[in-house]
């Protein structure tokens, strides 16, 4: 279940290893500080050579932590652009462009709470020029409005004795994969 | 543009302050360490009052740290739940609950790229039962499958100068959102 690698080990002082959660999987990998940026630049503004992203204010031993990482992690990988002198490019890899959802819904939450003025950036489909958003879809009765109407089971990955705690426990006061 | 708060300003040593981008403004009022994970328990476990947070494994300073920021920010609100002794509860506000759609995104990507064993949690649809996904959707043409296909413009909340630049560099080679 732990999805460990030496970059989780070295870069975060604390991983967040007693939950049995996805999203704290994900965090773990791109939780820290400018980690989302980074690759949200690489997605949509064709961020790939180190000084791309030195634009964003960031440390270069935070930025070189942060692409050795997503490198070792397989959210990125490294190429030789150019030699004498030697230069890298980082593109995402199938797995770093699989966040595109997870950025447009943090961004879609900051344009609803935090962008008085109105969305800075608009989200748009290259093949039809149309508006993306981000949807919470229920398969059986199509698109959910509430948040509340969102609620977890224990599925396959999640251990039987927390599941059990889980399903003992539907009121919803179990600690959601907490092997504490 | 900027929306500042005594919480961000205290809390994070640096703010992504040149960044006109909501994901950026999201990612300061819910970026930190532990952040949506504590979120995430409220939305999903119930958790409400400060010990059920601590079954995290997170120390109390950062937690009560988190709350306070949260409570500021207008994430959450804090209730006198008993007295003698007081105790209170912190409940989610709508500005909280809807940060349901990044979690599920992001534990999607968890579950997709870090669960050899499958998802722990599914996500399920309370009203009837069907199971829940974040989708990308295009207005005009419906589910997008490929990230590569989400592109950026400049939105109504975009200065003119910077969006100006975005606009003459439709390649994606402009930085998304920098003052820089």
């Amino acid at each position: 279940m732990q999805v460990k690698s030496g970059y989780t080990a070295a870069v975060l002082g604390k991983t967040y290893d007693n939950q049995v959660c996805s999203a704290a999987r994900a965090l773990e990998l791109v939780g820290e500080r400018w980690s989302l940026l980074i690759i949200r630049d690489a997605l949509f503004a064709g961020s790939s050579r180190f000084s791309d992203w030195l634009r964003l204010g960031i440390a270069t031993n935070i930025l070189k932590n942060r692409l050795d990482g997503f490198t070792e992690a397989g959210i990125m990988e490294r190429r030789t652009a150019s030699r004498n002198p030697e230069h890298f490019e980082y593109l995402l890899t199938d797995k770093g462009r699989d966040l595109a959802p997870a950025i447009v819904a943090l961004t879609e939450w900051g344009d609803r709470w935090a962008a008085p003025n109105g969305p800075p950036i608009l989200y748009v489909h290259s093949v039809c020029g149309g508006a993306i958003t981000q949807q919470t879809t229920c398969a059986n009765c199509g698109r959910v409005h509430d948040p509340a109407e969102v609620t977890v089971r224990p599925g396959p990955g999640m251990p039987p004795d927390i599941a059990a705690r889980m399903d003992g426990n539907p009121s919803g006061d179990a600690q959601v994969g907490s092997t504490h």
